[in-house]
């Protein structure tokens, strides 16, 4: 659907609505405030975009994107060696961190295993992963793939794998999350909450 | 909330979470996307978003954003200058232009009269729009302005203001929108659809 403004403005918005969460709707709408607050809006995302574009580099070691490499969790010396920290994506190592949850090293294995994708052991980071598992001072690690099928199928196809390494291998727990009503809770993590129930 | 990455992802996430339709996870989500797909998205983005920040200007007469001023609209003049359509804002002036419904001119009043938000009539173009409905070739001032309190009410007004104007002054419809369910629609847009019934 072409906009009737000029040609600058129509590649704005079909930019922004390849981002997730924009539609080609909600692309016009945010292109329109970007216009609108060309000052303190649309010069300033230019000029961070760039300057990320620049800064930004991937990870050697654990696959973060930050803007040194190693990244500052692999390059922070008061972070337990000893533990990983294995996750799908980007984004969940950031979920991770904010929750505050962890203290050890991350490994981001770039997906999952998924048939139907076609996405087999070559195309993620699995390698890597068995070569630090293999380091001499690593004690366990955790496979905090997601809890969706492939994830678990992935989870179990590392624990195979990590199995001739000299490492403890562990999973995330499954469960009712806090503050979260039964009610409104699946099957499934009503079994597996009641499988792993634990003693008061 | 921090990010566990630098400085620079944390400014664009900040900056992309003022976008409308995007909050502080989305922003997030799509901070990931730019940088994951920095070739092909987080570069083009930054340079489109320059690139209007330079290119772009209000049009002088209508109020729309455009490379030119007057915009291509108000400069084409296959367009009938006779006939001048009132919108509230561009987003609104943009989805009548796609929707190909109106082949004169427009004025784009910036907003609406808001007791609320304490918005007057010497906040909107009102002046200009009057000085235009005088130009001796206006024949017709069509109100577009949306069809709730504010923008009623800034009709009714601008109607008052019109009428020492030698114009005729309309505004749009209002009834079933096409493609429209009897049962979804609500009591005030039933009322007006039976009340401006129309003989078949």
């Amino acid at each position: 659907m072409s906009q009737p403004a000029g040609p600058e403005i129509d590649r704005l918005i079909q930019l922004l609505a390849k981002l997730p969460g924009l539609g080609p709707r909600s692309a016009r709408r945010a292109a329109l405030q970007l216009i609108k607050d060309r000052r303190r809006l649309m010069v300033p995302l230019a000029e961070s975009l760039h300057a990320a574009a620049e800064a930004i580099v991937t990870c050697g070691q654990c696959g973060n994107v930050d803007t040194s490499d190693p990244c500052h969790i692999c390059g922070d010396g008061r972070r337990d060696p000893s533990l990983l920290c294995v996750v799908e994506d980007i984004a969940d190592l950031w979920a991770l961190e904010r929750a505050k949850a962890f203290k050890g090293r991350y490994h981001v294995l770039g997906g999952v295993l998924s048939a139907l994708d076609g996405i087999g052991p070559e195309d993620l980071t699995f390698d890597a992963l068995l070569a630090r598992a293999r380091a001499p001072d690593m004690v366990e690690v955790i496979i905090a793939t997601s809890a969706t099928v492939d994830g678990q199928t992935t989870a179990h196809y590392l624990a195979d794998r990590l199995a001739d390494c000299d490492v403890a291998v562990s999973r995330l727990a499954h469960g009712v999350p806090v503050g979260g009503e039964l009610d409104y809770l699946d099957d499934g993590t009503l079994n597996a909450a009641l499988t792993a129930r634990r003693k008061l």
